[in-house]
């Protein structure tokens, strides 16, 4: 058997950065773990179909106009013609299964389309994390990690939930890095690990939450693995990798 | 005696995220460690009267034409028409004591430029950390610290050292925080102030410039309070802040 070559991974800390970290032979994995990335598994896991992420709120208006199921939000609030939000609660399986909803978030679904030019785009969160790995060091392509952030600003949770990937994966044998972004991730994830939710007590997003009183996601956001499923978009679609 | 507020300190990883970070109420303090603010500090540690930070190569040829010493590189190499380049080393008292040197460097100086639209702008550097860190708690502004980065990646050592600089002030109980790119910042620091020398090993820029044979600098870079000089923007010029 062939020894497979050492691939590489980067971490992008904010879409405003992509241009800098770019490659198109890489699987670009996103990360926004409040809650859009976690929300978008959640949804897989209860067997929806497919999620048509889109960026803009007019656009989401016109799927909506279309029949189309729609979950909106700007800045963790639910938009007036949306049918439900970002909280991954939303995507039951009486809701879900077998559906094609469109989506669009504050950061997340910008993320994943602007992603669309590279070998494959998944969405990662700590509920799929190790099923995430497994796939990212069978494929032996070269990561990158888009963190969703806030408004283009750093977020701490996408960044940790980077670092957790940049780990199993450096830990694996198979993937190096001379990426100074993905070294800061993986220390802030080793400082981490041992309370996740308490250490992310720190992040700005989870005092935006608390203040909209929707921080009750915060022990299923933060639990890893509860889910196999791996979220790829295919042309325009998030598809199941199953479907893929 | 009254009470001061508490000041916010915010941390930005890099140039090209500047524009979600701008606080033109704010003291921008730029950090490039290895090695263009340290070298400013070296500069004026030494003697230098004032310093003409300029972004482009050919505009620091146009000052050389005009018969100015001009200290410039890119990618750590030093311009074929410049007097010296970026260690600093080469801002030895015999070469820069009471004169007027211009400087261009790949990542420091364009972030000096760009952020002159703030209250003050200072260069920052391990060697001058606790100087700098008094003079912020002492102005009672709100502080941003620019991480030069490289070529508007991240950068380990700009970001570990914008995390000393917040615990510092943070620890002062003059400052506090809600930005996540301060609070990891900070993390980093927690993790790498026991070894400084040996953390930065992991930093990318620290390879490039071994390759170079430029990584003699380490140990002048990476300790801390060396120099009280505080390094400040007025108008086109750096200048000591005893002079500002």
């Amino acid at each position: 058997m062939q020894k497979q070559a050492i691939k590489n991974i980067e971490v992008c800390f904010s879409p405003a950065l992509y241009d800098y970290y770019r490659n198109d032979n890489a699987i670009v994995v996103v990360s926004d773990i409040l809650r859009a990335t976690t929300a978008i598994c959640a949804a897989f896991d209860n067997g929806v179909r497919n999620l048509i992420p889109v960026g803009g709120i007019d656009e989401a208006r016109e799927w909506k106009g279309k029949g189309y199921l729609v979950a909106a939000e700007r800045d963790g609030i639910v938009l007036d013609f949306a049918d439900f939000g970002n909280s991954p609660f939303n995507f039951r399986p009486d809701r879900v299964r077998g559906k094609t909803i469109v989506y669009s978030t504050t950061n997340g679904t910008q993320a994943i389309m602007m992603a669309s030019g590279a070998k494959h785009v998944a969405a990662g969160a700590f509920v799929n994390l190790s099923a995430l790995a497994g796939w990212l060091r069978e494929t032996g392509c070269d990561v990158v990690v888009l963190c969703a952030g806030w408004k283009n600003r750093f977020s701490l949770e996408d960044s940790v939930f980077a670092g957790a990937l940049a780990d199993k994966l450096i830990g694996s044998g198979n993937f190096a890095t001379m990426c100074d972004a993905a070294v800061a991730a993986r220390e802030l994830w080793l400082t981490a690990r041992s309370d996740l939710v308490g250490y992310i007590e720190k992040a700005a997003h989870r005092h935006r939450l608390k203040k909209l009183g929707l921080d009750d996601v915060l022990g299923y956001c933060f639990t890893p693995d509860s889910t196999n499923v791996i979220p790829v978009l295919k042309g325009n679609m998030l598809v199941s990798l199953t479907d893929y």
